[in-house]
């Protein structure tokens, strides 16, 4: 298996992502904006499928409609020129100060207003770029102390927001789904819809809930110290993974955005395994950001360690899934009956059963070993290379 | 306001609270056991209104039919004796070593079926006793490796169970509803349905989602950062919060099970004025461990403390609520404009309305402070008693 | 006692708190600059003592020798004028981007040499301004991946670095100590001296390590999920507590610089009980940011609260050391006990004494109680005012 | 290389460690006892060096002289036959009620005599058994709640008993010397010394310090999210590494005790490059606990997982370090010039020369890439056995 990138592969990328100067809490920027122009040809040389905006990335905020309609053309033209696509766009309700409090929840109803419109009015280009998912990453609504946020009256907002995005997208008839992004913190002390399982969860209180899924990133999710690939199961197992953020993190801290593979590696491992076996067709997105020590060089070598990271797990995962010992190993550790039903004899069988209770030898149950051990080594192993 | 505890106050504890020997993982018991009709006693002495248990904290594993008819008969003569209600049961699927792997999601089939049938045992018991919520924490149903637990075979063996258990309570024509209890981590290193969160969203997928809500604990949601009020808030939204465990926890480390009022005390002050305030009327029941340092007056001093802080802090938050420079505070900070939605103009009426994005002044927007400092520093000095 | 902040209570600001303009990773400033002049007018109406500054807070970066004396010039006229001293001084090596790998452990070694200029000009403007402690905070002395730092090498570095300022120091005959500033994480992935135990420890390995402490921030220790009264305690009992930095966290996750108070309210007043207690007469230096929702009264009142917080949990923390059931508690958990040195027999006496060991019932001494509870619910209460 | 370990290698294992029984805050034993003897020869068996213990290891509590001797000499025997070395003993001051508290800085001076002569009493052991290093955990040295324990008191109580124990080993003529192990919480809420750097700072205090090193655990320092390699780093800086407690954990969480290489993967392979190319000789001791699933042929597989793992990355770190590409990374990434004295000109020279400060190009500086993730991902790539 080569371990060159291709379209085939759907790898996309943020214009926001190697276009990021570095700026951070403590520090100024330390590398000049990226035309995204030239982005979309350098992710086209270096083997990608997509590329994804917010509208901020790809029209200067405040730009009249001359400036927009340029920008427009160009970023089109180099998608045309390259093949790459726009699978994906977003809105930016965060950078400006007027959202200092939040967008789709802002104690402020006027800035909530001009948050939903500015996400309409984004949509359309979305649509018109063909993006077939339009993500939503609340990052500001959220709250630093008690009092500041009544969380159901937020969640009251947060639903209207949502409910009056879809109804938009089917009045137009836009073949667009919403793919809401959780975060639990920073840079509010606490976001509302904290986890995939948030996120998962409000959906369900939608008008048009089959319109919405979930945009997990693998970092969000471990800043809550969550297992990221139990979290993408139970969002594959609701039929809600819509689309997905891939980069590292070094465990609960501030949001590292470390480049695919970083970070906990057996993680990633099991997480590509989780992707792959699952069929889970959409883009493998990077939302990373390449670390400020690096100059333009560095944000290229970092972009192309996302794919080659990816491509690398992928085969060691596809390895260690055919090799016959590790399928000896989890039929040792069981996996093949937890496929099966545990009543398939139905309520009334299961209580008509004694060897079920009354007749079970717990004691004798309790004394079989599980046997993960092994099978988990033969996984390190694998990744490792070393088989 | 009196800090004396009363029924009224709907104050419940677990058997296996106070009753907690002091075993962890790196010492021995330090208490003797109390038997539960002692402990029913002392309860209802201290203003307890109720009593819960596992099924093996009231009947000793391996007890015989005699036995455990005598055992339920000696502990309802207390609850007779004393006027305390049993409003949850809840079963014991951890300590025995057959449940090492999970009960409703163990890869051996066999332990399965036989957690299903322990639970169904001590359902017909908590019927019995009058319980209306049972409460399902699934504290082994997870996994230390990554290939040990295929996740998405597991919530289909969760759904299982919770629908057969659904059945059973429909079919027995029992006023009882479940609440799932959700943790991150220990004693697995992941556990499923890790926050309210995830608990929520699995709910949905259920055939009765009717009879199932959540169990919150407070340290639970804290062991993964999480904001406790938060999350309570938005199962309070979704009209999920059937059932809550109080207690203490010290940020992110093991289960700590501090008495309620220990640990992020902010926090607490928050969650009674969000209990208070939001309508609950379930019980507020306290699951935590008195410190293996304490004897048994330790542990009733310990005990007494969760419903003394609970009556303190809903004693500071009524004051909050009710201060007129709070009031003054809330509507400085937009509180009201939160409640109001975003868009009763409807979508058509919000893209016609020039002043929500064309003319909108996003700078001067921005500019208004949200005066939210104020504000917490108001609910500090409330919760100080320093107003 | 009064709430209202006098200089005798030694409150100073960093010029960079107030003055925070609220650009964050996702964010542009929310606030305009503040002029040091109005700053320093500012908190002295408020009733603090001191003000604190880096370099680049007072003298803009770049600016030429005339603009410099100036800048100084209009502080010192502002100083004179308010009474307020500069009790610290420190030096900004993390804004520009040629700090983007550190400074005194930058890999680049005329990075390394310009780092100590800087430092070294700013420690003579220090000296000139009366400041005593001189707080060096090395947060960009890390790295984000394994191979990038040799951290042997860089404490070598870090080592040379602080024996130089030290050098500097006693041959200009300056009467000013240094304070290391402990963070574990953020900007970097991982930073050197991540709490105060390390920067204790790497004290010990200077050449002069009479003229190093450590100051301890509220937030980084708990950045690390460390307890911070405990780490200022071992601080204090090395006599290396030269200055502290107040503030306010919510649990490991982004370094969030909240108010002090905010945050873990118990740990902040057993950190003034500490404080008070033992002896600390430096400065109780807020560094804090006023969150960027705050317009400019906001930071005021924020900067206001600091104060308020301390003066109040300095009044809680009096009246429980005071209370005579406190005494008996403190009694009764054997703190007195702990006072007592173990072995004042000597190790002879000690291993001649059978009822040390031979004799020793460890049965009977285990069933003791430790009465911590009751000990903690008083404390909770007082902290509450509910006393 | 061949992955199959040898004495040489320096593999040692505790005997509680492969002979834990499962025993979990929620959970009873899945696992029979294991007998020392048998553990000594499976260890042999599968190419261990040493074998550690607890004293009550290897003499149930409360034996009589007499099964104390036969207990000693049919250990003996065992590793007379085998050829197993005892490079490091400990005490179990943690499992025993009356350690409720702590031992030596518990609140009853009875118990602190009793815990020294506890102590004392095993040292003869150790060097009887020719242990070079006596390792100290402290576990339940700290507390839950503010005022249970004064730290600075504690402090003073600990330092008394180290002062005690290197007095008798001085005494004595033993060849031994003291490791102490920190750990951030669990079981106490927070323990006393809780990093790396708290006990290196500690032991600076003591009367003599070069009898004092300390014992780092992967998962102690990862419980607190430090950086262990960074830690290791320090330890060694400051000649202080005097044995070290290898297993795997999985972030800010309870102490999991995995197997070395489960967990932070990417931590373990700097840890061994560290080990290797710091000249570190002492022991390779695995401190883990095979997970209760297992059981006993589950774990002498993790215990094999254990040093095949460790004997993995050793292999792929010095790949990494061998590989010219790798030389050039760190040369382009100026790891050679962070070797490089920062002033080997003196202070008078730095202060003397322009080019370090008034002609200094800081723009110019700032735009040289760190080349960092280049670097990191030839790492990477070393440690997936993918170059």
């Amino acid at each position: 298996m080569s371990h060159q990138p291709v379209p085939a592969d759907k790898f996309s990328f943020g214009l926001w992502t190697v276009g990021w100067q570095g700026r951070d809490p403590f520090g100024e920027a330390t590398r000049r904006a990226l035309d995204p122009v030239e982005t979309v040809h350098r992710l086209a040389d270096l083997g990608a499928y997509g590329v994804t905006f917010h509208d901020d990335d790809l029209i200067p905020p405040g730009s009249g409609d001359l400036a927009r309609e340029t920008a427009v053309a160009r970023f089109r033209q180099a998608l045309d020129a390259t093949g790459l696509v726009v699978p994906m766009a977003t809105t930016n309700l965060f950078t400006h100060p007027v959202f200092k409090d939040g967008a789709f929840t802002a104690n402020d109803r006027d800035v909530r207003r001009y948050a939903l419109r500015k996400t309409l009015r984004n949509i359309d280009l979305a649509a018109a770029l063909g993006a077939r998912t339009y993500v939503a990453w609340g990052g500001r609504e959220g709250a630093e102390s008690g009092a500041a946020k009544d969380v159901r009256a937020a969640l009251d907002r947060m639903k209207e927001a949502f409910d009056l995005l879809g109804q938009y997208v089917v009045e137009q008839g836009y073949d667009l789904r919403f793919a809401i992004e959780p975060k639990p913190n920073e840079p509010r002390g606490d976001i509302l819809l904290p986890t995939v399982g948030h996120a998962l969860a409000f959906i369900e209180q939608l008008e048009r809930p089959e319109l919405y899924g979930v945009n997990p990133e693998v970092g969000h999710e471990q800043m809550a110290g969550l297992n990221f690939p139990h979290g993408i199961a139970q969002a594959l197992w609701a039929d809600k993974l819509f689309h997905i953020d891939l980069n590292g993190q070094s465990g609960i801290k501030y949001d590292q955005d470390l480049r695919f593979g970083a970070g906990d590696l057996r993680s990633a491992f099991w997480l590509v395994d989780l992707l792959e076996t699952a069929g889970y067709d959409g883009p493998r997105h990077f939302d990373f950001k390449p670390p400020r020590t690096e100059d333009l060089d560095g944000v290229w070598t970092s972009a192309a360690g996302c794919m080659r990271n990816y491509l690398l797990l992928r085969e060691r995962a596809a390895a260690f899934r055919a090799d016959p010992a590790v399928q000896d190993a989890l039929h040792a550790a069981r996996l093949d009956q937890l496929r099966r039903p545990t009543a398939d004899d139905g309520l009334a069988g299961l209580l008509a059963d004694p060897t079920a209770y009354e007749s079970f030898d717990a004691e004798a149950a309790a004394a079989r070993g599980m046997a993960f051990e092994h099978l988990d080594q033969l996984a390190l192993e694998h990744l490792m290379g070393a088989v």
